[in-house]
């Protein structure tokens, strides 16, 4: 027997969404039994750690709908069908932040939930911005915060910081160093 | 206007699955506007950073349905209903690895993907282990390792290891220096 797959026997697609679809999928276990498992099909989503000039990282205040709070985040955004990673982090950027930045390095990329969703985030890292122009989706409503890393500490301390990628974040910038 | 908030006109439950459920919300916006708001409403979950005596990390490779590969994890698990995280923590931490503590420690929580979900993630570390015993769950089919950092890092590296809790807990250990 092979643990490590489940074979798909049938699969029903509940939702396609804006965002987000959802398929339950009837699996074969490794031991022939059968079970269930819902699945959220998500397009990606990429996130950049940008440092300004004077040392501070660059966020973004927000409402989070599902979470009923306004938290506070690295600049991210969703992949458009078939874009390139890095393009999407670029646009992100300068449409979040009015920053822009033709530097951006991969840093990495996980999957946030896999048990359930699919969705990759994929992370970069730039201290190299320019001038650029804010440009906001429709329904996008932000403010966009300059901190010190001991300002995010206390960010994270008080749960306004309170998502995987910005934790990801602060933890990468204290092992780099990179706000000293 | 208040810019941190976003109103419920109304709201559609599309799916009360097992683990998960969706629910569309049409929202009024701040500038007085409407949208849409897809959410998926999870029962938030548990994850453990624990190290052996031999001061290697507990992990677990496991094949992802939402993902159709196997990866590497921290042990990690769904809450039950009321469940309290760090009871849920010690469980789940037991009935993966057959490593059992009573000395957990909180370490963070985080939303996984705000965005879409509500899912918190509960983080605790240990390094007192005892043995325990194994119990799995039915469609549950896993195998446990113990790696060393530099190993750890080359699972990054191969993509093994490629989920948030997972890498956040790498970048942990590597500030703590646990592992050396």
């Amino acid at each position: 027997m092979n643990k490590f797959f489940e074979k798909t026997i049938s699969e029903k697609t509940i939702f396609n969404g804006r965002i987000i679809d959802l398929v339950v999928k009837d699996v074969e276990l490794p031991d022939g039994k059968t079970s269930k498992r819902e699945i959220i099909n998500h397009p990606g989503a990429v996130a950049v750690i940008a440092v300004t000039e004077s040392k501070k990282l660059l966020l973004i205040k927000q409402f989070r709908k599902p979470l009923e709070k306004t938290i506070v985040e690295i600049p991210a955004g969703k992949l458009e069908k078939g874009e390139d990673p890095l393009e999407c982090a670029k646009r992100e950027l300068e449409e979040e932040t009015g920053y822009k930045s033709n530097e951006l390095q991969a840093v990495t990329s996980f999957y946030t939930s896999p048990g359930f969703a699919d969705e990759l985030v994929h992370i970069y890292f730039t201290d190299k911005l320019e001038l650029g122009k804010v440009s906001l989706d429709e329904d996008e409503f932000l403010d966009v915060m300059e901190v010190t890393i001991e300002e995010a500490e206390e960010l994270i301390e008080k749960q306004l910081i309170h998502d995987a990628k910005t934790v990801y974040a602060i933890q990468y910038l204290k092992l780099k160093g990179v706000l000293k």
